[in-house]
């Protein structure tokens, strides 16, 4: 027996994030009603006009509350070279790492005939539209090194063929800073495919 | 760049959770606006809810959103065993093991003089007050089995040493199921010390 019915509804509730189990949801509900009641206001809030407002973004498809995404509607980024990737999680790492200056088209999943999620789902119309609108020069591949991403990325290079658009994808590999010894097979076979000549000039 | 201040503030907002810093932020903020926006709304009406009627109960002190709690209001427990804890969370731990049917009070913290928590901010007063009237009979200490828990209990135990009601404190040893080699030597120590007498009679 609890001693609250809404103190039972807010674990509740918590349960519902990625990762947080029934110990964690009453930490975090107990945290906010003890001790931290602002931050649980404002979380709340933030929530609540997240929800409401953020859509998807009509160029790029990744989430946001206005018509076109700040990346998009920046004039300092390079529109001629866009990058295509699953989700705007990618977006996040991808710009964290501050190495591409260019757009970003978001797909939004991956192919999974057996979900219902096909080429529709994904965009891919709109993205043919988009690289021609935008006379794209460069679409960079970065779907996830998986199975059905280099599934998705197979697709997508193939829609792009009779278009006079260079295709690439992203390099596979073994992480910088890694040991060799923790590295999986797959990725070590990759590393080796794709070595590159040391150029010492 | 992100794509959206919306999206920033809730990645915000959500830090102030306990164990959650910016990359699982980040995840719960892109899981509920892509994939589980009806879980979102539930959470951020719950929150806002809890945050507005949740306060104490007049008897025990534990969260509540009515004026005396569930457990307090039953008409099922004893209410002449009172059990005091130092938090609502152990309240839920001890109600979810089934053990005890008596009723709780719930210090909400421990004495820390530096931090000006003293007897008055512990309600001790209102334990004592209680505990005539509702001619408590015995009183289980519960607190944590660490330094400020052990100064918490002694002094509550040194409240009731003139009044007619039995105190007690549940015992430390060796937890159920755990293996001898990996107990720290202060719970061994304690374990040795409260061992009883096997009675096979």
């Amino acid at each position: 027996m609890n001693s609250s019915p809404l103190i039972d509804q807010l674990i509740e509730a918590f349960k519902c994030l990625p990762g947080v189990g029934p110990k964690s949801a009453q930490r975090m509900t107990l945290h906010l009603l003890e001790r931290n009641k602002h931050g649980g206001q404002k979380l709340s809030e933030s929530l609540a006009r997240a929800l409401e407002n953020v859509g998807n973004c009509s160029r790029c498809r990744t989430l946001t509350e206005e018509e076109t995404c700040r990346i998009c509607a920046s004039l300092s980024r390079n529109s001629k070279i866009c990058c295509v990737v699953e989700s705007p999680a990618d977006v996040f790492a991808i710009e964290q790492s501050g190495t591409f200056r260019g757009v970003y088209f978001v797909l939004m999943g991956h192919l999974s005939p057996i979900d219902g999620i096909g080429p529709e789902q994904l965009g891919i119309q709109q993205l043919l539209d988009k690289t021609q609108q935008e006379s794209t020069e460069e679409i960079i591949i970065a779907c996830n090194p998986n199975v059905e991403g280099d599934a998705t990325a197979y697709f997508i290079a193939e829609q792009f063929k009779s278009l006079q658009v260079k295709v690439t994808r992203i390099a596979h590999g073994v992480p910088v800073g890694g040991e060799l010894e923790f590295v999986d097979g797959g990725t070590l076979s990759h590393a080796f495919s794709g070595r590159k000549v040391m150029d010492n000039s």
